[in-house]
């Protein structure tokens, strides 16, 4: 027996659908060279359905890839909507990536069209002639000259927006349609596309909006600093729009700290979102500034583990910081983690450093790394996390890399984690990165996270490396905050960890490095580390 | 091209996962003649299996109907788990049905099985030998003997539990799959079912749980006084179930002011939901007895339109009322009432005494009454409102009255409002209530609420009787306070009426009554009062 609702479609339709109709006169304010550029989503909406007309002027159909490589701006948001509302998908490109990446991403997914924001010009132009499928670029240009290029003729996006007709007819769409796709950052092989659908991105717009986990409301003025081209920068331009959020664009100007303490200052943000690292630069801007942020509620702290550190420093500043994790392949919001009505003061300071627990539409286990076993929810058990629910990769493009889903349908995460009995999951590491010495698991992050409490310390990594004995033993790289530079030591660290980890998770060597190398999304690349770190007792 | 995101279902089940899962330590409290019952999510889990178990010993299948008559309790809280979860349809009666309206729905879903409070019985008893779909008759008792019936033999509930397997593996659903059904109360010829799907329901749930919606949370204590027999409770217990929310429910003692607050105080209730009926009572309780609620930060109203005088008189005790609209035949709801950003102080109270604007997942439209041309949202047109979405209904079960969907697929509510610039709904009055005086339209609604703020009265109605000049016109029918019964007269009501309604509106007879008939879910019944009215000028 079926139920007698109506057959209606999760599509972002239904987003813009509120942005037009219910929330007009709200703001979205994008950093600019000269101060900032400040529309509606009344605006925004009208200048969707020119550019809707522009897409089909241009030939796009259904399902047709367009490419972006753009920042964090207006231009940008107009893309999330004109194009998988008349039927095409968009493809976010990460501009980090090495240009022969870059190319293949372009490449695999056969996009059609490109939008590119005037000043990342000269990456695509690295790839000229290499991107055969691509039929037209059209440059988000801010007027003045282009640099130099041998892209051939580019179209101008003010002036088709100028030309287009004002009114667009939504086509039907089915909400297992492909919306968007993003590639992963492919730290080992060639990038893997995750293409989400309609239905995917419509309900996890839905979960974002809910009060215990990121609880995205009208009321808020929200900084997304996780760049529009990482996993559509979580989803939140989508969430914020449902809602009816003010949104603050950084622009190109994502890792500037002192750019982001000031429109989140001047524009009164309620809700920051990003990676640690991030946060570890506008907390030592408040810090060197003095500039307090009163009305920012939430500062959502995912992507890596957020150091302890770092909620702790930002709580000195009476800025919240709240966990979340997952990632490309999870649209990505997995869990969130506020503590429960049930968890004492002190509790509650545990519960919020840990991943938290599966937001509604998410069910996670944990399973044995070697037998795939499932492992109970005890606190102590550590295993690889597996996760399904409706905004869960089922497969990558072009089915690279299969066998990431369990015979029984569940998403191999790579990430190792126990779970307390309330369902508090605590990653420990990557299943590529947990490193086993003598038949024992030791947890790189949590040793990362115990360096990194150290007051000289600015970041730390720790990786394995090959020991004669113990197959792999701890090595970690640490870089010295500015003002601690050459005056720390190992055995600084090593005192320092000793009551804090057991003694046989003692890392065999501290190396200090000035910087730490980082992934084109600003995670510490530890691939790099283990390629070109002399081996133990080599230096 | 589709997504490759995983084709998840969204079920029921899902929210059992969680509730068994992240919340088995959490509260459920029911009101007993004596104290209270209380257990705890896990304990509700752990009997939810063991009721899936009995289902299927009785040889429950797929899509088979389960009644239930019965109050908010915790029982019937399992039932709502067990029967969607297993496969089978959770059909809620509405026990303040007539005798041959219960026989009628009973014997139009063609329930298998049905469930009693054994308080209820009696009502049951009623119609013995005229449902014969129904095999077998289960008891929610209480222990003790029952009362005397013809009902052939009865199962006891608890029995069956006591001797039921402890494990269920649950079916693989789809998410289209019917769930649950309600008749609406059936105001004019037979109740219409409406058959919820899981995919509704969980959609529904999600919404719920929005910040700006219902903000169902983990933090909240919530008291639904809406009967679980209508509208699956506004769907709050699966809402509360996702979110992991404590929840109280008052058993049979819904209509029992000081019930209410004794249990809302007792275990430090934060929201409460129900019709302004039952609000209307607490207020006066409170009034009473100087019991304040500090822990109650909401209470939706809704089911009819909140009464001004109602939010206001709650406002004096720092209770905030929020305003919802919805229908059966909307999961129900379609709009919330809080006030936005851009709204001043002072329009932020008008517009909290609005129905709202839609909520994620509803879209609505008003239509000429006449036409069906759509109208402009200026505040000023008014039409019939027309919703689609996930969780709005497409056809009623066995096509009862066809022709409720427009040609373009949105339902007719039969509700007249108009709509502000930026989406809020103002609900004027029903199709079939609205007065066509000389051609112009009246407001019955609108009339009611000022007559309702005036301090003498306790409750009133308004309705069309039939006029030789102007075709129709309104006559009021007035419940004094108890303390001014005898005490107020037409007068005094049309002099305070002067100066908050356009002359022409005044109601050609204002007649006091001591009780006004309502409808079985608690809604002023203006059948029965055109039914019954003397003629104007012919009393």
């Amino acid at each position: 027996m079926r139920g007698l609702m109506q057959d209606y479609p999760l599509t972002l339709q239904h987003i813009f659908w509120r942005i037009e109709k219910l929330f007009a006169r709200k703001e979205i304010v994008t950093r600019r060279e000269d101060g900032v550029h400040r529309y509606t989503y009344g605006d925004c909406a009208a200048r969707v359905k020119r550019l809707a007309n522009v897409l089909t002027g241009l030939g796009i159909g259904p399902g047709d890839r367009i490419g972006t490589l753009a920042w964090n701006n207006y231009r940008h948001l107009e893309l999330y909507y004109a194009v998988p509302c008349m039927g095409a998908v968009l493809h976010t490109l990460n501009l980090r990536l090495f240009p022969e990446q870059l190319a293949f991403v372009i490449n695999d997914a056969e996009d059609k069209v490109l939008f590119v924001d005037q000043t990342i010009l000269p990456i695509l132009n690295r790839i000229a002639g290499q991107i055969p499928h691509v039929e037209k670029i059209i440059v988000l240009s801010d007027g003045g000259d282009l640099p130099p290029h041998n892209l051939g003729d580019l179209l101008d996006y003010e002036a088709l927006l100028a030309d287009a007709g004002k009114e667009f007819a939504w086509p039907v769409l089915d909400e297992r349609d492909a919306a968007a796709m993003c590639y992963t950052s492919g730290t080992t092989g060639n990038p893997k596309g995750v293409v989400y659908s309609h239905r995917s991105q419509f309900l996890h717009a839905m979960a974002g909006l809910q009060r215990d986990t990121l609880g995205l409301s009208e009321t808020d003025t929200i900084l997304p600093v996780v760049p529009m081209f990482h996993v559509n920068s979580w989803g939140i331009p989508y969430g914020a729009g449902m809602a009816g959020a003010k949104l603050l664009f950084p622009d190109r100007w994502m890792g500037d700290g002192a750019a982001l303490l000031e429109l989140a200052r001047e524009e009164d943000a309620t809700l920051l979102a990003g990676v640690p690292t991030v946060w570890i630069g506008l907390l030592r801007q408040i810090e060197q500034t003095g500039i307090a942020l009163p009305t920012v509620h939430t500062i959502v702290g995912g992507g890596s583990a957020v150091p302890p550190a770092l909620i702790e420093g930002m709580d000195r500043h009476d800025l919240r910081v709240v966990h979340a994790w997952g990632m490309t392949e999870t649209s990505p919001i997995g869990t969130v983690a506020r503590p429960r009505t049930w968890h004492s003061a002190e509790q509650a300071e545990v519960m919020r450093r840990t991943q938290g627990p599966p937001v509604p539409g998410v069910e996670l286990r944990i399973a044995d790394i070697d037998s795939g076993a499932e492992l109970p929810w005890d606190g102590v058990a550590f295993g690889e996390v597996q996760v399904r629910g409706p905004w869960i990769i089922s497969a990558y493009y072009h089915d690279a890399d299969p066998g990431k889903l369990t015979d029984d349908g569940w998403f191999r995460t790579g990430d190792v984690a126990t779970m307390t009995p309330d369902g508090y999951m605590s990653i420990v590491d990557r299943t590529k990165d947990v490193i086993k010495s003598g038949g024992e698991w030791i947890s790189s992050v949590e040793l990362e996270n115990a360096i990194m409490a150290h007051p000289k310390v600015l970041e730390a990594t720790v990786i394995a490396l090959p020991h004669p004995k113990w197959q792999e033993r701890p090595v970690a790289f640490v870089v010295p905050a500015p003002e601690h530079r050459d005056q720390v030591t190992q055995q600084e660290i090593l005192d320092f960890l000793a009551d804090k980890v057991a003694r046989w998770w003692l890392p065999d060597e501290v190396r200090f490095i000035a910087e730490l190398p980082k992934t084109s999304v600003g995670k510490f690349d530890k691939k790099v580390l283990r390629a070109e770190a002399a081996p133990i007792g080599g230096e």
